[in-house]
């Protein structure tokens, strides 16, 4: 093979959900494309990498130094939802069910991953607490021993100075029981509502 | 969500099979990753896009006028290998079951799709059969109406001045029953050899 296109298939093969079957049909579909998509994609990338950076609030990225999310005023309700990564920023935006601040930790507290509190970006929480006047923050880290960790560390940080809630457990829309692992049926006996 | 990462997730979205999901997750690992992958995917794609083009005798990806396969004289065995793409062409490379030369012919013919022979890169096979003394013509495009199509087509171009094969059909290996289809469980049969 080509080493310039070897070289281009190991470099899409190494991003995230693309093995290296998929690398190569991007590859080909690129370098086949009579409409000039690989230096489009190539221009968009270098635009992207030069101007977007975290925002010096939230974590979010942007490209300027605050988001559009912590620019936002009509979005100073007086809650924070906590997540792990943007992506879960704008799965929640889709949803449209939130519409308050957010703060990116950027990971998980995790001993196997080597992950430790000063890897997270959570040491001005206490600051946008007390700044942007702040009386609930919510946490929507995933639902894992890791996320839960994570959760409990923060809380014990800034204990009393704002109420605490997280994402309700249970069985999902259309979920079908038969595909819900145990942990998750247990707790939503125990959580059961009356009807 | 910002305009520029809205822009690089549609492109990254409507590559081969990156769905809007995956197109979310690459985004993110690349601006979030520090090593500069962004700028190096970039650049590899900017160098490629501007070097790679079609090799003029076999139809291949190269950044020469004539590619490697077309250049290696070890590889005038006086066998043909007709593909449908690039892809195909790495495959058989990657099984090391085939060391003469390949056609790629860039498609199959499909009234569905409405790909025409002058669509295919076909019009030259009789030249090259008689300029590198073929003996065998290999057709190794898709087992698929289409597939089948396009081969007789080419065969009916080339009649008398070589021998054709096709590659073999039936359950492959590995294969379970269960998962095969009626028509492969058909010809498998009537093919069946002796032991």
């Amino acid at each position: 093979m080509n080493s310039k296109i070897e070289k281009l298939i190991k470099q899409f093969a190494k991003l995230p959900r693309v093995g290296g079957r998929a690398a190569q049909r991007i590859v080909l579909a690129l370098l086949q494309d009579k409409t000039g998509r690989a230096a489009m994609l190539a221009a968009a990338l270098i635009d992207a990498a030069e101007t977007i950076k975290p925002c010096s609030i939230c974590g979010c990225l942007a490209d300027s130094d605050v988001c559009e999310f912590c620019r936002d005023m009509s979005r100073a309700d007086g809650r924070l939802c906590i997540v792990r990564d943007l992506g879960d920023v704008w799965t929640i935006e889709k949803s449209g069910v939130f519409r308050g601040r957010y703060h990116i930790i950027g990971g998980l507290l995790s001993a196997a991953a080597g992950t430790i509190p000063e890897d997270l970006n959570i040491s001005n929480i206490p600051a946008r607490i007390a700044d942007e006047k702040i009386a609930e923050v919510i946490f929507a880290l995933p639902n894992t021993v890791e996320g839960k960790t994570t959760q409990h560390f923060i809380i014990n940080k800034v204990q009393g100075i704002a109420r605490f809630s997280e994402l309700a457990s249970g069985v999902p829309l259309g979920g079908d029981l038969d595909y819900i692992d145990d942990g998750t049926l247990s707790i939503a006996f125990d959580e059961r509502k009356q009807i």
